[in-house]
């Protein structure tokens, strides 16, 4: 997934030559906490925040030109980049919006944090027994009740705990992957136990079709 | 995950009383875009953004209990609540920061959209090969280059395209889970990629046992 896919092409900008106080109450009203200035060319040329604009009214400043932060204090992404390095710039550089250019600098469009919450949500958020129904679908010759029956065994060697299929069923309807994630303390403790699983109900149908 | 494992202790504050100038000048040295407003016993009363700063500033007003939004205005989150409740909030209600209460409505900590972010890109930067890891030790008797020639079988399988094991091993020590799960069009058809290929490496063993 590249930048482009990720960032909104509907964005709010001003320009160096634009009044302080006018561009606070635009700020306000489309409720945005920063965003790019750009030249006639829609070139980026600067960024404001309201901490800027917050010091421009107190010190009674006019244009734009007079607070903004230059380029070389900013991120700035390629809309060909891949979102991933969005994502990081988000968590190590804690910005709230940033922008997005193409090859000839100019802005193309502006990623959100709360579109990278969204978007990293919608994975976390999948329901474990969706994961459940790839497995029964990949696994030929298997049934759901096996599956189920399986992964109550595979829990009751993990925890120690005894819990019918019926019940794990009933879990896995309920907790969502991100929640999985955090119950088996991490990904790839999650995926070993949904191997173990898979391993299982292979050996009983090789069983089977042994006897 | 609670609220109050993803919370931030250390967090800045005002009082209604506290004056607009002051508050502005202190959210812009801690780079803040928005804090609670708590009584003396710390209690959550209101919500206070650069947008009601930059407002009171333009108005001339003199102190925060002027300009701050009233509790009904703000999305808060106990300290026992699902973490994802957070997360839910921030992809929804576009916050940046949420207030965390205990049950006494006292303000414990507050959640940011970074740290969410930051820990949903935990989970998402997490390599391919660490997942074959996992499986490798889940199934006995299975050797690494097993692994990675069934793989190497499924993916062509699926996509028609040729590839060595070797490119193969190449590929998932590059790639991270989220990109994978782009690649591959969602966490289900990855994860039944993975029970495909766990399936082939068991349907080998017995092959090979039965020999």
């Amino acid at each position: 997934m590249k930048a482009k896919e990720l960032m909104d092409k509907d964005f709010v900008f001003v320009s160096p030559d634009d009044n302080v106080r006018e561009v606070s109450i635009i700020m306000e009203e489309v409720h945005i906490f920063n965003c790019p200035v750009l030249d006639e060319n829609k070139k980026l040329i600067a960024w404001i925040t309201s901490f800027e604009i917050i010091k421009g009214l107190r010190e009674n400043k006019n244009k734009i030109s007079e607070i903004m932060s230059p380029l070389e204090d900013i991120s700035i992404i390629n809309e060909n980049d891949p979102s991933r390095l969005a994502v990081i710039e988000a968590s190590n550089n804690k910005f709230v919006n940033l922008p997005v250019v193409n090859d000839d600098d100019v802005v193309v469009g502006i990623i959100r944090t709360y579109d990278i919450v969204k978007l990293l949500s919608t994975l976390y958020d999948i329901k474990v027994s969706k994961i459940y129904k790839a497995m029964e679908s990949q696994l030929k010759n298997v049934t759901w009740d096996e599956l189920m029956e399986a992964s109550a065994v595979v829990y009751r060697r993990t925890t120690g705990i005894n819990i019918t299929p019926e019940e794990y069923e009933n879990n896995i309807n309920k907790a969502t992957f991100g929640e999985a994630i955090w119950a088996t303390g991490g990904l790839e403790t999650f995926f070993a136990g949904l191997i173990a699983v898979g391993e299982l109900v292979i050996a009983r149908r090789v069983g089977r079709a042994r006897k």
